[in-house]
Order: C-alpha cells, then structure tokens, then sequence
C-alpha cells in the first residue's frame, strides 16, 4: 500500500472545515477511488480554540499559512482562505514556486491571477486544480476541461450565484421585492451581512471569467467581464415576466463569436421553457454549447460546506491519481488571446417596463423615440387604466444595439410623462 | 513536439464516422487540449467502397477487426462495432491482451464483460474507457467516477434512452398512441427497424447497470437489472398523468440502500416540478445523489454522431494527456460485492388505471380486493360518466409492496366489471 496523501489545509471556514469532514466521513471509499489514503496532515487559521466541528488533534498547526507551503511533509496545498490578494495569493504562489500541488476553491483568486498562477505551475510542471471555485459541486470545469474538450464551444451560460438566485426565486414565489427578499437570505444563511459581492455580480464575474477561460482557451481575463447585479429588480417586473412566459435569473454569458468575445453578467429573462428556467433557488446550473456535442446542462449546488468539499476531495482523488490537466485546459503556449466584444455592441430584445402618466400621447411620444433609434418594437402593454395616474406600459423590441437603447433610453427617461427611471432587462433567447 | 497518437477505428458506422469527423474538423483545438495530436491512421469496416462522409485515403485497411489489435503502428484502438459478444468483444479482448488502450462506446459490451473486461485491463495496466456507453455527450461517467468520488451515492436516476424520450415525448404533445409515435421515431431515424432494444428498455439496462456499477463500486450485474420498456404505456395514461401533475418517463433507477442495491428500469410517474420532467425529445438526463453534493443533474443528447464522437474522442484526449482511471472508480480488489434487491422486495405509490364497466359496487369490489391486501388509497377518480358502458377509474395508493400489489392486481383483473388489463405505473417521489 502506497502511503497516504499528506494534506495541508489553510483556512477552516465553512470551505476547510467541510474538506475535513468529507476526508473523515468517507474516508473508506475515497481511499479505495484515489488508489491511497488521503490524510490531513497540517493546517492553518486564525483562531486555535474555535469549535468547527471537526477535530484539529494531533495536526501541525500554523499561524502562518504560508508556513505551510514549506512544510516537509505536506504533499498538498489545499487554499481555503479566499480573496484574490494577501494570504491566500502568498500561500499558493509560494507552495506552486516550492513545487507542490495546490487545490483551491477560491474564485477571485482565479479569475485575477490565474494566468499568472498557470504559468507558474505549469513551469513547476505541478498541479493547480480549483473545481470548487465554480458552481460549487458540479463537476463543471472537468464536464467542460475534459468531458467536453473534444468540442468548439460556441457559449457558456450559467446561473453561478446561489444568493442571487435564491432572492430572485423568493422574490418571485412570495411576491417580495429585493430588500426583503435579502433580509431573508441573510437570515437563514445564503446571503452575508456585506452582500455586494452576490448581489452586485462580482461573485458570478469571476465565475463566468474562469468558465470563458476554460471554453474558449484564452487568457483569464476578468476585467473584460461586464457586470450588472440584481438590486434594480423588482417584484413587478418578475411578476411581468411570468405573463410574458419568462423568468427573471442573473445570468453569466459568454460567447465566441467571429469578432471575438462577450462575457458578461446581468440579469436576464429567459424563455420560461428552458431548462436554466427552472433553476431555483441557491441551486446553481452551467449550459454549455459545444459544436458535436450540442446543449449540455448541468444543475447542482452551488455553494455550502458539502458540495464544496466534494468538489475539493474530489481534486485531491485526481491528484492522487496522478491525473494531470493543464490549468485552462492547454499549455499556456496553445492559449490564444481573442479580442473582447464590449457590450456597447451587444444586441438583443429587451424589455422595458416605464411608470407613465395615463393620458392621451404619452405612447406615441416613447414609440416615436424609439422609432428615431431605429428600434422596433415586438409588443407593447399597458397595464390597467387610471387617468391621470400613474400605470406600467411594457415594451418587448426586436433584436436591438445595446448603444441604441442606451441612447433612446435616455430621452424617454427624459419625458415628462415618464415618472421613473426605466426598467430595462435583456432577453435571452438561449 | 511529441508525435501524433496514432488511432485504430474499428467499425466505421454512425460513431466510427462521428469519431473521424471530430479527430478532422477540430484537429486544431484536440492537439492543443491533448498536448498532441490524435490522428486515425488505420481503420477496420465490412465494406471498403461506401461513402460514410469522411476520407478512409491513406489509411491502414483491415477486414478483420481483431488484426487492428496487432498492428504496431496503432496506439490506441476506438471499438465502433457494438454488440456484447463477436467481433467487438475479440477486438477489445484482443487489445487489452496486447497491452494496447481501448476507448469503447459498447454498452451492451461493458454491461455484459465489463467485470472480466476491466480485470484484463488492470492487469495489463492500459485504459479501458467507455464515456460514449452511456447518455452520448453528456460526460456522466467522468462526473460520477472523478467528478462526484468524494460521495457516497446513494441513487442514480436517469433518462438513459433517447429512442423511448423521443417516443413517449410525441404521445405527450402530439395525443399519439405507442404504435404511431414508434412509426414516426422509426421514420425519422430516431428508432431502428427493429426497435427491441430501445422500447422494450434493454438499451437503458445496459447503461444503468454500467452507471450502478460506478456509482456503488461493485462488479457490474446487467443480469439484476429488472426489465420493463414502454409498449403498455397508452395516450389516455399520459393524459391522465398529466392531470395529476407527473410526467411518464421511462427511466432507469439505481439505489444503494440498507439491504443491497436494486436496479429497475420501467415506466415512471415523474413529479412535473423535478428537473427531469423537462427533458423531452431525444435528450438523455442522469442525476446523481450524493451525501456531501446533494443532487447534481446532467443533461444532453444521448444518441447520434456528434455527441458519441465528442465522448470518444474526450476519452482519446485523456489517454493522450496520461489521465488514467480504474474501469469501475477502484481497483478490481477494492469493489464490494454488495446484495442486489429484487424487484419484488419493492416498494412504493402506484397509478392504476381501469376500465369498469360503470354500474354501481364496481369500485367497491376494487377497493375492497386493496383492502384486503393492505393497500391504502391516496386518491380515486372516475373520469366520466356513462351508466353501464366503460369508463376509465384511476387509483392513486400509498406506498404498498410490489409482491401486495401484484397480488392484488391479479383478482382486479380477474373481476367481471374490469374490462382490461389494469394499466399499472409506478410513481417516484424522486
């Protein structure tokens, strides 16, 4: 019997603490899978004494997790710390310069420099695995690194972010609007006190930035992303979509097209008929589109301390193996830097919902900017009647230039009878 | 740069061609992900002279598929044949003898051999991969043996055949009986000639006896799997289904519990709101459930060139990266001969529907004989009125015993009043 894999762990958060526990409680079938045991050998956190719920007796401790990337008898880096910067990027860059095997769940990490991180591993000629930084325990990235490799994939869509998506479906099955829905997220669990990250689409960018990585074999690049969250939501707007036959869900989307490509992150409605439509709450799903293979959709958990472990051991079971892909899927030498569409030339539908004065003129004067942007329109609705008051009219267009709508947005904005800022979503045909 | 891994085709129908279209069109992006190039360099088929759409010019020609094992310049042989026993099984047999790495889209063959087949592969130390055997594109065998091997699963459930998909889809949106439906799916060359196989559930056996095998780490049992296709399923079944808020799916369950594990395939009622009630047409779906990742859904197209050559050719790829997996997850010494449940030790709710000549004590006599075999109603409804002709009864239960209920259908059946055979689905909670 070959010895075990020695681990070390920094960061004993709900991520650490939930490796720990899968290592401990299927300790018999993972050894049998990785062909050798898989031991905890070391870790690092901040606090000593604080009860996780799994035992840290009787293994090295550091306080310094970069300490931990020159212990001796540690075979594998495992970085639960989280943040693209301090500690976590100084421990795998370390432990990648020292030569040794690194699996992290950490996103941002990835996203911001994982083009530096993949040159230095692949240098190092060591494994850098991160299946639980996307989509938590959908085997996404080895379905699309390897399962899919065959395949030009044409598009990646996902709903990458469990808080999101548990306030849009709250949202939409309790009638609440965004704050409350929040409120409610935060209090059991699937939103944290600072929720910016979910809720303004960071969190998913950096998923999306990975998975466009993966897909298309370019360079990481995070900036290029175009982010919008779910704040601007509201509950009236998911109740329209429903009789239009669509779901409201935060996207990520990316695409390679012939002038190169889109990523980008917003709020979306998408044809209630698609699978990604019933999607609910903190369950996240990638689609992916590949040339040979057609639609692929995967749907699981995305986050929590279980679907996170196993995506983690399950990095481990690959490495204790001795099976070896490289970071984005191909030497850093065969990525080929594609130009970015930016979304000034996205086109698409859109949806419009305005908050009008009910009165004689109101629409021939938003039709006719409209019109004077070249943008032509699939339906209008007014809802209800109440002169002189305030009413929805929704409008669907036609595929449109995202520039254009911008500029007739802002002269509709600018009407008198027009009493709030527009709501506007984009329609996903998929 | 390392030289081509030279590839040996044998069989060159819809996958064999699939395959070669793959390893032609996207020769580009494979080398890159391969860290080499996969080239075709000899092929074996019954007829040198039919256009299959791709070149077989400059390629080693072999009549006799099991030569292609001892050719020297092949690395690796892709078996395209199909069937568990001749030609397929000697040329697989052949290779593995010979050291030589087999990738496989042969159900029947794995299903069948895949115990014997997976021993010669250890010891010999070569590759024996299969992901195009079960659900075409969707890569479920890398998913459940890499992607999900940190879990204990305790259930996989699938739509494992697009042919019966296809079918029961058209009787739901188009009202058709099994007969029309089938001539339909036969003329659109979505069911062969002799669609055995695929209806009567053989095909889907195959596969869930393969992903059972996986998920619970014992030596494959296609022989325990129970066996039930689609031809009693009738239009007024899936109308009344619908009514009650299921969808009828043929599926194939595999459930580890307590006692062992049981493996069925047969007509389900499916809850509407599960994921795998939308997965209509051709499109396959497995879902796996384990303890840390909860439930993870995967779905794709099943059948066809594309997606079975992107499967093969992603196996190629691993082969070409080193990327080494034991047939069945463990070693052959690891996997646990665990005890297969019979079907009659099931358990569950059921549907029957009857035709009762309608006159009073009819439905008294039926659910009197229930009663007697300790079977309790969750619902009865008569669809219609019309005094002394037949009418369609439907009878939600309990969960009951299969041996009970089976018991029980017999006297049913026997009873004057009932006009024929009681039409009997077993629903799953899912």
């Amino acid at each position: 019997m070959t010895r075990p894999l020695a681990i070390g762990i920094a960061g004993l958060g709900t991520v650490g603490a939930g490796v720990m526990t899968v290592l401990r409680d299927n300790a018999d079938l993972i050894s049998a899978r990785a062909g050798r045991a898989i031991a905890v050998t070391a870790v690092s956190a901040r606090d000593r004494t604080r009860d996780r719920g799994v035992s840290v007796a009787g293994l090295r401790w550091y306080d310094d997790p970069v300490a931990l990337a020159a212990d001796p008898g540690v075979d594998v880096i495992v970085e639960c710390i989280g943040g693209s910067e301090g500690p976590a990027r100084a421990l795998v860059e370390a432990a990648l310069a020292a030569g040794r095997p690194v699996v992290t769940a950490n996103k941002a990490l990835m996203a911001t420099h994982g083009a530096a991180l993949a040159a230095l591993a692949e240098q190092r000629g060591v494994p850098l695995a991160f299946e639980a930084a996307v989509a938590g325990g959908i085997p996404a990235i080895k379905a699309i690194r390897e399962g899919l490799a065959a395949n030009r994939l044409s598009r990646v869509t996902g709903i990458l972010n469990g808080t999101c998506n548990y306030i849009l479906t709250s949202m939409r099955e309790k009638g609440r609007e965004f704050a409350e829905a929040l409120a409610e997220a935060q209090r059991l669990g699937y939103a944290e006190a600072d929720p910016a990250m979910d809720v303004d689409g960071t969190d998913a960018a950096h998923k999306l930035a990975i998975l466009a990585a993966l897909a298309f074999g370019r360079p990481v690049a995070f900036g290029d992303v175009h982010v919008e969250g779910i704040r601007g939501v509201s509950a009236l707007d998911i109740r329209l979509a429903d009789d239009l036959g669509y779901r409201i869900k935060l996207l990520g989307i990316a695409r390679c097209g012939e002038n190169g490509i889109s990523t980008r992150v917003h709020p979306c409605m998408v044809p209630a008929a698609h699978p990604i439509a019933h999607v609910d709450g903190v369950f996240n799903a990638v689609v992916a589109e590949g040339d040979f293979v057609g639609r692929v959709v995967l749907e699981g958990r995305g986050a929590g301390a279980g679907p996170t472990g196993s995506a983690v051991v399950a990095d481990l079971i690959d490495i204790a193996r001795g099976r070896h892909t490289p970071v984005w899927g191909a030497a850093e030498a065969a990525l080929q830097p594609v130009a970015t569409v930016p979304m000034s030339a996205h086109s698409g539908p859109y949806y419009l919902r305005l908050m009008v004065v009910d009165r004689p003129g109101v629409i021939a004067d938003v039709t006719g900017v409209l019109r004077d942007h070249g943008i032509s329109l699939e339906s209008m609705i007014q809802r209800g009647r109440s002169p002189a008051e305030a009413v929805a009219v929704v409008l669907v267009t036609h595929e449109c230039g995202e520039a254009a709508m911008s500029a007739a947005l802002e002269r509709i904005a600018a009407l008198d009878a027009v009493l709030e800022p527009p709501a506007v979503i984009r329609i996903e045909s998929l």
